[in-house]
């Protein structure tokens, strides 16, 4: 019988993840029923919402994440031995499931990793794609798009798919090395957070202001883009707030009914909105689970056409998920960051 | 020839406006040319919006409002004498225009006051008609509607309009008599914000939270419903922040780059915007001007079936104009807050 090694969240996270808030055990794998397959786990996420999500995880449970997976025993019809698959898997080098929530990864051009399946053609480029192209919209040629966290797994493709679409692309990133990485993938302005001032830098970038800001670090950047430089009418993606996840136990945030409560404070920015006529939309990628093959194939062919670049951050060994995830969170990876399950 | 009594502006607001920013004068009035009318004042309007507007305004110049009036002369072939129009006519008796600014209130039922033009059936009554209607749509039969300022000019409208498309409507008002106001129109559940908890009053109205949140106030009001109220894609129109607007010197705003700076810290938004996916809005009514016809046809249509009822507060005497203002600022007013030109 088949046997996988799983981490476990055992802990409650307390400003940044630790290692020891993870257990790695091994399970044994019951043998397939009717419908299910045993999966090999090739390539795993790490991402910067599971820091949040965990939060309603009972302890003891398996963490969650995407990955790419191997079919390599099936007793349901619509997977064979071989198929390349991607799906909320969890921490986990093997399973056994029904398949349901498992897609066969028929996007991917041929000459791409399997591992694409969880980064550009995979749901952090659907991020992107969406947050862009619907929650941003309408987004004309010319228009100026900013997004922080420009070198991660989302905010590298909003830029590129905003010069896909003939827009002005502005990414802020935290070292040079992002920010020359930026530039190489046809940024139009890069700049080093840590370096600069965002609003002076910011308003030499953008001096007529931005039409559309992808914001995923949330904090003292977005307040000041919204206070101070969006134009008329913008358009505001809150995809993440990463500047904000690790500040406090959670047991210490204020007011929120949810997973993302408010643990610190800022200039009120509802005066800006308003003046503005600004809109502030919040995210999730799996409200557009039912366009996911509208994005893949536009994703896909942009890969194809050589106009969208992917880059991976990969470390080898399931058994370094923990430091993986942490290294993410602060800012280690240009690109997908992504485990490679060396077994 | 004929003489107007002007309202000019004289000094910058500090806090609450003063009498003493203000400065009444006696202005001549030139010949009509060819195209130009002579309107004669008879309701003039006070509005929230007036505080942050006058900001760009050169000292000295008349103040700026909307108001009522009669055409007196005409050599105009669009305007004819005993013409009722209405239009952004500052604070004055009397006026000289070439008539551009202004239209025909050919909207109003016959039996209703012709001050509703710049009341429900006026520029309030369209922000809360594009507001609720286009701002905050989806707007379902059953949706859990949020007002706050729920007795001003254009709160009482949202809610009215709220209970018309099939709606739970809720309001929050300043004292014990308009929250009778607000249940005597039909408003579902109403509180004085001064005497309840907002979060526990809240919880019990709507339990399962808010749908559409029309914000008028800002401030700690807003900030709780946002973070602590909302449903899972929620939506919130920003039309006022009255809370903020008499804080502070203009001079002591922090960082915006408009009329509505942030002078006031609060709870960071972001991660509740993005965990419930909401949508946050601001708007100005005048984005919608080319739907004025539709907004005032309908608003007329429902005042005239008894299914919108209006309330005005009536100050008398031109030479009150200040006093009015400064009055409505801190809230006197239920429903309609207007100055009668009784001259």
């Amino acid at each position: 019988m088949a046997k996988a090694r799983v981490f476990n969240i055992v802990k409650r996270f307390s400003g940044y993840p630790v290692e020891q808030d993870f257990e790695l055990v091994e399970q044994q794998l019951k043998p397939l029923q009717d419908g299910e397959v045993l999966g090999k786990t090739l390539y795993l996420s790490v991402d910067p919402y599971m820091r949040i999500y965990v939060r309603n995880l009972p302890l003891g449970s398996p963490m969650i994440g995407g990955a790419v997976a191997r079919i390599v025993e099936s007793k349901n019809p619509q997977f064979k031995v071989g198929d390349i698959v991607y799906g909320r898997i969890g921490w986990r080098t093997a399973f056994v499931s029904d398949g349901k929530d498992l897609t066969k990864a028929t996007h991917l051009p041929a000459d791409v990793p399997e591992s694409l399946a969880i980064g550009t053609l995979g749901m952090p480029g659907r991020t992107a794609y969406f947050g862009l192209l619907d929650v941003c919209k309408p987004l004309n040629p010319g228009a100026v798009v900013l997004v922080n966290g420009a070198a991660g797994a989302v905010g590298n493709v909003v830029g590129q798919i905003a010069k896909i679409k003939g827009c002005v692309a502005i990414g802020y990133a935290g070292s040079d090395e992002k920010v020359e990485y930026l530039k190489s993938i046809g940024f139009d302005h890069a700049f080093n957070y840590k370096k600069v001032d965002i609003h002076e830098s910011l308003s030499k970038a953008a001096p007529d202001g931005v039409d559309a800001f992808f914001d995923n670090v949330g904090g003292d950047f977005a307040d000041t883009v919204i206070l101070r430089h969006m134009k008329q009418f913008g358009r505001v993606a809150i995809c993440g707030s990463i500047s904000q996840y690790n500040l406090k136990p959670e047991s210490e945030a204020e007011g929120g009914k949810g997973l993302f409560d408010a643990v610190t404070k800022g200039p009120r920015l509802q005066g800006a909105i308003l003046g503005h006529q600004l809109k502030v939309e919040g995210f999730i990628v799996l409200r557009f689970a039912d366009r996911n093959d509208e994005a893949n194939s536009a994703l896909a062919q942009w890969v194809k056409e050589g106009k969208l670049k992917w880059r991976e951050h990969v470390t080898e060994g399931f058994e370094n998920m923990p430091k993986a995830f942490i290294a993410m969170l602060k800012g280690a990876n240009i690109g997908k960051a992504i485990v490679k399950n060396t077994e």
